[in-house]
């Protein structure tokens, strides 16, 4: 016997979320049903809700449930940054650090000629468009240090060669509090040729 | 900055979900959200009509959306066998064997004064009468190999001291596939003590 109808359906649902495997569903469907009903009905209503209102920004194309999201719409950020990443999370991740002032460009994805994903895809002629009509002093090139992520940068510098625009790409080096023992190759031979000179 | 409104409180209400921490809910709202929102609309579809549609077999207190449930209502199942155990994941478990065929009591808990559930809160009341007044030859008791686990166990067989039904625990021993070198004492203790004879 599997489970009765409506809780395999339950439990086969569950699975659509990222990292749930059959025996983690499983235990999700019957804590909700034993033990906490009502959080189930919030749940429900929130991913109802958030699928039909949540949209993107129309500026930055982060999610958001505004036509342009708090931060584009913000006076306090400084429109004379630009910082180009592949996803929302990305940029919970740079906010949660509280160092950055600046406004965004979110990707969502990265070139992959593989996956049929082009600069279209992407947004790129908007981007582009921003920095080129816009008052982008600086553009921040912050997507992931893969080759991918390399590639996605390295197109978006090509394409501004003939603007007057400033371009950096985030340091790739060894990570704050790791040790050298443990850091990749490739990482370190980063860390050496991107080295600072102290004095 | 957080994230918006809405995308916080789908954020907050993964949260409900067992073994989901801030970091995967933000994870599965985004992957929902940029990747695949009919899985989420699936999800939310599927959440309420569990939650408003499973309730508990009436005859063995398992999740059924039916009044009894597909096991209960077999004719193929032996009713002289009754498997008390604390929760329809076990139940799923020992379905799963293939190893058994009859009928399931499910207790929903164990006895745990200290958090206020007594016999009543188990049903345990209903499963001295099926048994008193069924058909059942023996009641295999199945609760977790748990201090309270064992103790629902006892008290079962202790209100059934006078009736004349065969009762059975579970073995406990040394699982299959295991080295002996990394079984705990407790068991080990178990397995000798419960140890059968070959020839």
């Amino acid at each position: 016997m599997a489970f009765s109808p409506l809780l395999q359906n339950l439990v086969d649902a569950l699975r659509c979320l990222p990292g749930v495997g059959p025996k983690s569903a499983q235990r999700m469907a019957l804590h909700l049903l034993e033990r906490d009903r009502s959080a189930a009905l919030t749940l429900s209503g929130a991913l109802v809700e958030a699928v039909e209102k949540i949209g993107e920004c129309t500026e930055c194309r982060t999610l958001s449930e505004d036509p342009v999201c708090e931060i584009c719409s913000s006076e306090a950020r400084d429109r004379g940054l630009l910082c180009v990443l592949e996803s929302p999370v990305d940029m919970m991740a740079i906010e949660q650090t509280g160092g950055y002032n600046g406004l965004y460009f979110v990707l969502k994805g990265r070139l992959s000629p593989i996956d049929g994903i082009g600069p279209d895809a992407l947004g790129i002629d908007k981007l582009l468009s921003k920095v080129i009509n816009g008052s982008v002093e600086e553009l921040i090139l912050a997507t992931n240090p893969t080759v991918e992520g390399e590639a996605t940068s390295h197109y978006i510098a090509e394409q501004l060669s003939d603007h007057p625009v400033k371009i950096s790409r985030i340091a790739h080096g060894v990570p704050v509090g790791g040790e050298l023992e443990y850091v990749d190759g490739g990482t370190l031979a980063h860390a050496l040729a991107g080295r600072r000179s102290l004095r």
